[in-house]
């Protein structure tokens, strides 16, 4: 990884640090609506380099994250006389720091790019691993590249703006970090909230620096996702399934929600399979009771889940079910395959687990 | 750099042989109308990845080289489930390369690429680089990415249907490696002819070999076109201004006959600025007034031919035109500023040269 990952809460000193010396080449600004009506005018008092640069506001949400937006990008930069040699400051959450880091990977060919995410999930899950892209004709993240930015600003700093929501959301990501990393970590998540009263920027940001890092070994050994990385897809084939489901029926959760029910499912399979061990499961199954709540189904719904799991864009083949599982704490398998009579089985402990 | 250059007339072999070794995965063609017609076929019956392959046809033509075809390309792929292991064929000349190229970067986060140049211009130019592009909002290779392919295979077996014109524009490019190489390599190549009757397959793969070599010595120092290989760009500001002012006068130029004029005005500032040897310019001008004819202007096309220079996209700044010029053959000087009241004189001394 070439990547710089500052962890900071003087967001405004370590962008200006860069751009310094970098020689002050002209700065683009790309925000959202919500960025640019929370986070720019704090980052514009602290910052030279956003005083001076040009803003490029996007649309908000996922449905925007589209060929549209990116166009509107290209067009921004060129007409704002935008050089190889200019730098692009990406202040937002995922969909700002995704497309925003497309835009400018292909712009003539690809122009340097400091990330600031603003959201939990974005400092957590986007700001390592050098994931750029969009959604194209109907699929998520169908078009991109990998694409390291010059450097990733992490903060908590712009976190009060978030909801308790978009903070477990952010959390879940870390919690399955502490799953692939060891028993103390995780034991060190789960005595932690993300939510007030708890909540403490610069305690969360020295948790922030060490799930980060998790993230950061298992992509440096494979950083095209053809093998180990795909621990990083613990709970994520499960959780999709339900995103999907709960798409299906019209009332969408969040993605960190259903990457924490998805990693209770993942962990009862890998106890099922590999022998992962109970207390740690009751105990992360407790945490996540506590505060997500629960995805609530029936057992009406497994065929639809099954089927939702089987079209899992990560799978190897489409006659097999494969997850990433854990024999122990830090222990992932990649690539286990599963058999539907195993799933439902985990689906039943799973419901009563969480009390549904 | 990673990429294999393979050179062979066996092209079937080479293309089986490099998917045998990945193996064996699902292969996609890239073509545009003309290769489909006049390359395809041959291809088809030599080989069996391509005869397995899901063929994708695109428009021909660098209008076409937009992102409208683009997305016809992903589109194209998904629908034919292509994957991460799958393999893109690259069957074209730079239209093609360029423009799926592109197209397999940013599918799924890119995806791997055979290059099968069926143009001399093609072979010499794109097969190198890691170049890939589209034309976006009115500008040429806008959009577009550093990106390699696994493989060029460089072969001279298609150039039979090339036109004299397109052998000859594609020469211009060896010409200019052979002053960036040595004046040994220059003067084999100006005692040969790309066209009949003096053409010989066998005899062309040997010198594009060594002009391919001298193109990937440069890339490799250089790779994303901070300094030296601003080396490549000799002849190219000044026939980019020949290019504008024929498109001025809808009489429209090919970009090697352009760059081999733009080569002599070069040698002649080169001479003029750096002490260029005489008999060297002599001798290229000679040879490019017997293949190429000239360039015709007068010098009441002076102001707009300095006026397209100024607004180059590799000068540093408006206010200064820079050139590539050269000290000696093999010794360039890349970002040489030149005053207009030389480049004046230049131009004068190739008319001269040229006899108009």
């Amino acid at each position: 990884m070439n990547q710089k990952l500052i962890f900071t809460n003087l967001v405004g000193k370590a962008i200006d640090d860069l751009v310094d010396e970098l020689g002050n080449p002209a700065t683009y600004v790309i925000v959202d609506v919500n960025t640019a009506q929370y986070v720019l005018p704090t980052l514009t008092e602290q910052t030279h380099a956003v005083q001076n640069a040009h803003v490029i506001t996007i649309k908000a949400g996922d449905v925007n994250k589209n060929l549209d937006s990116v166009q509107t990008v290209w067009k921004a930069l060129h007409d704002a006389g935008a050089t190889r040699n200019s730098v692009i400051i990406n202040v937002g959450g995922g969909v700002v720091t995704d497309l925003g880091g497309f835009a400018a990977a292909t712009f003539k060919r690809g122009i340097q790019v400091i990330n600031v995410p603003t959201t939990l999930l974005g400092a957590v899950d986007a700001s390592v691993g050098g994931k750029t892209g969009i959604n194209f004709n109907g699929y998520k993240n169908e078009i991109g590249s990998f694409t390291e930015p010059l450097a990733s600003i992490i903060s908590t700093a712009f976190f009060v703006t978030l909801s308790q929501q978009e903070l477990l959301s952010g959390y879940a990501e870390m919690l399955k970090h502490g799953l692939l990393e060891n028993r103390e970590e995780l034991d060190t998540l789960l005595a932690y909230s993300v939510v007030y009263p708890i909540f403490d920027p610069e305690r969360l940001l020295e948790l922030l620096r060490r799930s980060v890092a998790v993230k950061q070994r298992i992509v440096e050994q494979d950083f095209t996702e053809t093998g180990l990385r795909k621990a990083l897809n613990l709970g994520h084939t499960i959780g999709h399934a339900f995103e999907s489901l709960a798409l299906r029926r019209q009332s969408p959760i969040p993605h960190g929600y259903a990457v924490a029910w998805g990693c209770v499912v993942s962990l009862v399979l890998s106890h099922l399979k590999l022998g992962f061990p109970s207390d740690v499961l009751h105990k992360f199954a407790q945490y996540v009771r506590t505060n997500y709540n629960a995805f609530d189904f029936s057992c009406d719904d497994y065929p639809a889940l099954i089927e939702f799991m089987r079209h899992d864009k990560k799978n190897m083949t489409q006659d097999e079910i494969a997850f990433t599982l854990l024999a122990d704490v830090g222990d992932p398998r990649v690539n286990t395959v599963v058999e539907p009579d195993d799933i439902r089985s985990a689906l039943d402990i799973y419901r009563d687990l969480m009390g549904i």
